[in-house]
């Protein structure tokens, strides 16, 4: 083979990423070499043969989707990023592995713009999130045909992420649904940190995932062309994803270090590298690629140009009502048609004053939106009829080819439908929303916090909020849950109190384009406080004067959902005994929290201040002021009625006039 | 056949179950008939063929263990504990099913006295927990041999269990051990809430786990012979656990319901239950159970007082040595050299004044406390070298008939490493922790929470406690976590500030018998501050001051863990410019929340209080009263070396002097 003028081959292009990876690790003094390396001839056929991609048109969306769930390599996505043509992903940047206000943060973090379609890190979470971004794929392009989405979700998934039990839940649900375009390369290395895998893992992965309707292929990853075959295989799947299972050599090309977990999540050091250099003839100082091995890295980057212009084309000679109908969906933005829905709603509530549950506030909210926003997509972990998810008329996404629907049968796989939801939003085309009982939010609790911090418009429906669901008991009443919540930054939580405030949550939610909301809801019917119509949604500033004192104000009760009505029960009661008290609804901490001081002062009152929630504490100092007093959940609930359950807890209008009393 | 004189047959004692399940639903109007009628036939199989149990001792220590995973099918439970003949489970505890301080809850309780071993509901947990059931019976078996432990763990598992993820990880992991005492079986009835499980649910179950190492035996779940048979079978089983998928009819015995969903949550109703009654030939009135079919039923029940007798006689026979240790193991008391080592080591502490991270530090507790007490056994899930939780000289258990040691490593299973800890803290004869990252308490929240609700001593390593982490960045720094889990009633969440508090809080986790507990540490050096040796745990009553001002007491700073070390610095800054200032160190709110007021108002003191910790703010305003300042984060955090990210997010000594400067 004659060096001189021939094109770099691809196994030079891999020690290109293997030789990035190691020295930004060095460099930064922490980090994971052994991935990137082991994994580099993988992502180097995949890159450079099939992954359907413009660097200069990053957001395209009918662009594959590459996810590296093991995203403790994220030297990998970044030398990927930076090799291939991602503009801001500057050599610069690669130097500044791990420093503050970098591209290029320990893991990685979403940005398109840089080929980062998720944030991954916490194991598990990248390949389940890969299911969701495949299902979004083949839902939109049941919608909007082949010609606008026809594209391929991959992902490099670790040892780590498929002994995560959340690999479970979404494979399994991925399988159910046939997703073809879903193709996952597992990087069977055998070493986890705390040594061979041999110590804690002897599943037979592939025969695991053919059990749940999976094809599986197993190759070398350190021989190229076995690995291409793999992937042009795992393409003519019309009925099923693909794991490929890629035995490799963690931190191949270390010649001391390789196949250990010593160079797993350690800098090699500076013999190791220099060593390496030698193993893999890579002659060239810390971060410099040479040129021709740069040029044929931005060759591979440009390889889908065409494509793009095609698919422009293609945009371009849709109807006016289809571009616009694809344009609105992929932008993210706020459905035209969400306020005039909602207001209209609101206006029938207030005048026909329902004595509902807030679940079936919801539900009749979804029956409302659903029709009138294409781009929900709806769903309940095996929860359907209790969480009042699926809107009259909706049509269940079957999987198996039958892709066109609105409502996802997630089964009872809280956690998996959570990061599926996560993928659909990140995707795009879709909003998805999702319930389960509130209690489970625990399971979704890792899925719920990466969709705040990705700033992803995920919509999760809790019912059955607190001791008010009765019978089932404490292991299904949330007690703990809305501090719990709360705590998570960039998490809307809505607790509402009512139909009219429910349909106004919901409103929030889906206008909150750049974070996830949680919908806080009652199994048990609670009146229709809210009788006088407002077009203006007042659950928007958080916290609002429901019922003004009638004379001078001397008590404030602030309360959430169900409890606004004892709080109304309450005031009735102590203006009765001429004691001036407002009630205030608190559908949402965290924006009334960014209201003004002065309306926060206006709403909280001078008074007594009684809170009351069926719930924790925690948090309600912030409101109550020095003087306060919180009636709400000492500890865990019973098994009973729930109207029993309220007075065994004390939670009671009584408790809160005899609070306001002893106070003033 | 005669029935006059005969025996009840096992199909009419299987009718008894199906009876009390559908008159108690009924009456309490609401509950889970189908479940427990659709496998009275397997139970009975196996609570009048198998089950090594006694109602006259229920706590026996070599029991076998019986868990109902799907805790919906409560009355199953209880319906056994009735006939079976558990005394304080009677007739009218069923009758007041799911009412307020009946033993009969929604869901089943922990109670071993009433033949119930483990709270369920949350689907997964039952199961999963029951793999740490199994590990805990070969782990005590490994060390008082099989003339004192030698007993199986059974299970009655739903579709809904083998969907949650969580039994992926646990079943992965019993298949990795060979834990061939463990048999689960499989309630395969293909009806979920939603309905047909093939709306979401296609696995090849029996083929899923035989990957993960298992066997496999399908029955015909009212085949009692078959159920019988496979049984038998799988208890010969030396090397693997079983799954028997028993095909079964929800509701078996409603003529027109069973079959469907419409009898999974649901009272049958007046008619159906009167059309049962026929079909099933069972004439008698609601919660009548003829004299000789609950005779039968009891005589099941007294089936293995012999096998107890003869067990009892062993343990009297053994040496005195091995016979109190036998008694302290499964005793559940504190053990005896906990408190001695603690004090020695605090002592070599204060003199030696390391500056070490805390998860130095607890490594180093557990250093002294492995080989004083034989009952902890530990584990991490793949984070061994970073969590210090393997104390020198420590065995690993390998499983597949290797069960002597005190390790378990669990692979990157968080959730399901929890499980198992509070399955062994169930068992007893082990006291077990176990270490993740505390970013990952959020995957083992459900079983964090079941731990807190069933009042197990389950020890929760979680290091790596803030941005102190450093490069890792955003997706591993903890920020609401500890918000999150101090809201979890009867948790025990410790943060202790240099390597004394963390020998004080061990022994403060292991000391609490009744409920579970949290160490939160650092990755990063503390230095230590406690210098001078105090035998008294001073982190028992929650906060304490640790350094007093000089000169009247102006302000307080509050702190836990690593910023007690800001706070101390910021204390030497204040007294310089001669402002008398505390610092107080919090190791833990409960603890705190739980002495007096006086106690708790001397050491607040009443000048200005600020408090700092690398954290969300959410719960702090409890102790920082109306002029309070808190010093946190104020969302999520960043990628960089933690002394770079401390002072990005302000939380340093400066911030703390002029905060206080401020208020002053």
């Amino acid at each position: 083979m004659s060096a001189a003028t021939a094109q770099p081959s691809l196994q030079t292009m891999a020690n290109a990423i293997r030789a990035l990876a190691m020295d930004a690790v060095e460099a930064a003094k922490s980090g994971h070499p052994g991935m990137p390396m082991g994994m580099a001839d993988v992502a180097t056929v995949l890159f450079t043969k099939f992954l359907k991609f413009d660097p200069k048109n990053p957001t395209w969306a009918d662009r594959d989707r590459f996810i590296l769930s093991a995203g403790h390599g994220s030297m990998l996505m970044y030398a990927l990023s930076h090799l291939t043509g991602y503009e801001r992903m500057t050599i610069d940047e690669i130097k500044r592995f791990r420093q503050l206000g970098s591209l290029t943060p320990g893991h990685p973090e979403v940005d398109p713009s840089l080929g980062i379609e998720m944030t991954t890190g916490p194991l598990g979470q990248g390949v389940s999130t890969a299911v969701g971004f495949a299902l979004a794929e083949r839902i939109t392009n049941a919608r909007f045909g082949d010609a606008l989405v026809d594209h391929t979700t991959y992902v490099i998934a670790s040892d780590g992420d498929l002994m995560e039990g959340v690999s479970h839940e979404a494979c399994s649900l991925a399988g159910h649904l046939g997703l073809n375009r879903l193709i996952v390369l597992w990087d069977d290395n055998h070493i986890s940190i705390d040594g061979s895998t041999d110590l804690s893992f002897t599943d037979d992965t592939p025969a695991r995932f053919r059990s749940y309707g999976w094809n599986t292929i197993s190759v070398d990853g350190h021989d190229m062309a076995a690995v291409e075959a793999a992937i042009a295989q795992a393409r003519t799947s019309t009925d099923k994803p693909t794991l490929i299972a890629c035995r490799t050599i963690i931190g191949k090309g270390a010649p001391n270090k390789a196949n250990s977990h010593s160079c797993h999540g350690s800098p090699l050091g500076a013999d190791e590298i220099a060593a390496t250099r030698t193993a893999i003839d890579w002659p060239h100082a810390p971060f410099v690629v040479p040129d021709d091995v740069l040029s044929a890295w931005r060759a591979a980057g440009a390889r889908s140009a065409d494509a793009f212009a095609a698919w422009t084309a293609r945009l371009d000679a849709q109807d006016a009502d289809t571009r616009a109908a694809f344009q609105a969906a992929f932008g993210r933005g706020v459905p035209a048609a969400l306020n005039d829905t909602i207001v209209a709603l609101k206006a029938k509530i207030s005048a026909d004053k329902p004595s509902w549950a807030t679940r079936v506030a919801s539900g009749n909210t979804l029956d409302a939106l659903v029709p009138a926003i294409a781009e929900l997509v709806g769903g309940s972990a095996d929860l359907t009829p209790s969480n009042n998810t699926k809107a009259k008329g909706s049509v269940d996404v079957e999987g198996r080819g039958k892709f066109a629907g609105q409502y996802v049968r997630y089964g009872v796989r809280e956690h998996g439908m959570a990061t599926l939801m996560n993928g659909m939003a990140l995707h795009g085309g879709v909003i998805p929303y999702g319930g389960t009982f509130m209690q489970f939010a625990d399971y979704c609790r890792p899925s719920i916090r990466l969709a705040a911090l990705m700033k992803q418009r995920s919509i999760f429906v809790m019912t059955h909020d607190s001791i008010g669901l009765g019978e089932d008991g404490p292991t299904h009443q949330p007690v703990e849950h809305l501090a719990a919540l709360r705590a998570i930054p960039n998490l809307l939580v809505l607790r509402p109190g009512d139909a009219v405030e429910t349909a106004e949550c919901w409103q929030l939610a889906v206008e909150r384009v750049n974070g996830p909301s949680i919908l806080a809801l009652t199994r048990q019917n609670v009146p229709t406080h809210r009788t006088e119509h407002t077009a203006e949604n007042r659950s928007a500033r958080g916290a609002y004067v429901l019922a003004e004192a009638e004379g001078v104000r001397k008590a404030t009760i602030l309360a959430t959902g169900s409890e606004v009505s004892l709080a109304m029960e309450a005031r009735a009661a102590l203006q009765a005994d001429g004691i001036g008290t407002a009630v205030v609804s608190m559908p949402s901490w965290e924006l009334f929290a960014e209201q003004d001081a002065a309306y926060q002062a206006a709403v909280l009152g001078d008074g007594v201040r009684v809170g009351v929630e069926a719930a924790a504490r925690l948090g309600w100092d912030r409101w109550l002021g020095s003087n306060g007093v919180f009636i709400g959940m000492p500890g865990f609930g019973e098994s009973a009625p729930y109207q029993e359950l309220y007075k065994h807890f004390g939670i009671t209008a009584e408790a809160v006039v005899s609070a306001v009393k002893a106070r003033l």
